[in-house]
């Protein structure tokens, strides 16, 4: 936890799209609190046109290299989202080369009970963790 | 913001899954209060037998074209949401030759801070949308 | 409802996939309060490599077997996820071969409201369920 998943369109390199996802996991770590070795991320590449995004009026333009990222959490502070995105928008500009007008990040907030991370059990419940 | 996942099985051309997409920002912005250019699509085909839908025992049988719309999204009414479920079953029947019965449709809320449409920013919360 | 999203990477082949999917529905059937014909799944087979998943400092390895299963769904409790949790383990260990080491499961909640399962009806608001 979190649970992110990372949606991108092809043309990037297997190398890319590894330092793209560690690049989103070391924000993860820095700041969203996630713990060490606390990374969940799915990556799906889609071919060119099919994921469209607009700007909802904001003045800019997507590319193909647009980057969606969804994060399934609990706990994150309102603070906390601001700092996750912005890091993102400057790790992912400088490290991976994605504009900043092609990023769009999205979180959905569930319960502590809702996570099972192996062994079936619900280690935020049973003191795993 | 809504971000919209469309999960279908192979067999629409590149243009009907455009104008399957197009339908369904249609209704976002008719009745699900999405302002102009506010559109984020991830589109994801799976082999046939990769989306496995029942109807619930409401009576019918799923084909094929099985569409699967998710919706993330904040701030939509109990009505808003009724009337996009009608109005997408209607327009995707009448445009797209989606059935009634193989539309499934399911939404998930979250708040305004967990959004950044570009640029590092909470556009929400930083008075830019 | 639920809405199953279950990612795994390529390796399976399609019966096995079918199995696991088979295996998930019978523990929404049994301890999800799902009634009959209550199914919705969606499987994603990803490049190895495109799920990234650590352990949390819980003490394990993923293997390239893992499944991530992301549960979608309104008015379970506690009780009922946990012994979701634990049934998928024991299930799909002893039916799939997938290591107990290898799941990860996390919930999502959302409304009665949220829910369309054809027709464009509200299902839940509109009597039909």
């Amino acid at each position: 936890m979190p649970l992110v998943r990372i949606d991108v369109q092809a043309g990037r390199t297997p190398e890319e799209l590894r330092q793209l996802a560690d690049v989103v996991q070391d924000v993860m770590l820095e700041v969203f609190a996630a713990p060490p070795r606390d990374r969940y991320q799915i990556i799906t590449e889609h071919p060119v046109g099919h994921i469209i995004a607009e700007d909802t009026g904001l003045g800019f333009e997507r590319s193909d290299g647009v980057v969606v990222i969804q994060i399934f959490q609990q706990g994150r502070s309102v603070e906390q989202k601001k700092a996750a995105y912005a890091l993102l928008a400057d790790r992912l500009a400088a490290q991976c080369g994605v504009k900043p007008t092609d990023l769009i990040v999205s979180v959905v907030a569930n319960e502590r009970a809702d996570w099972s991370f192996g062994y079936g059990r619900a280690q935020f419940l049973e003191g795993d963790l």
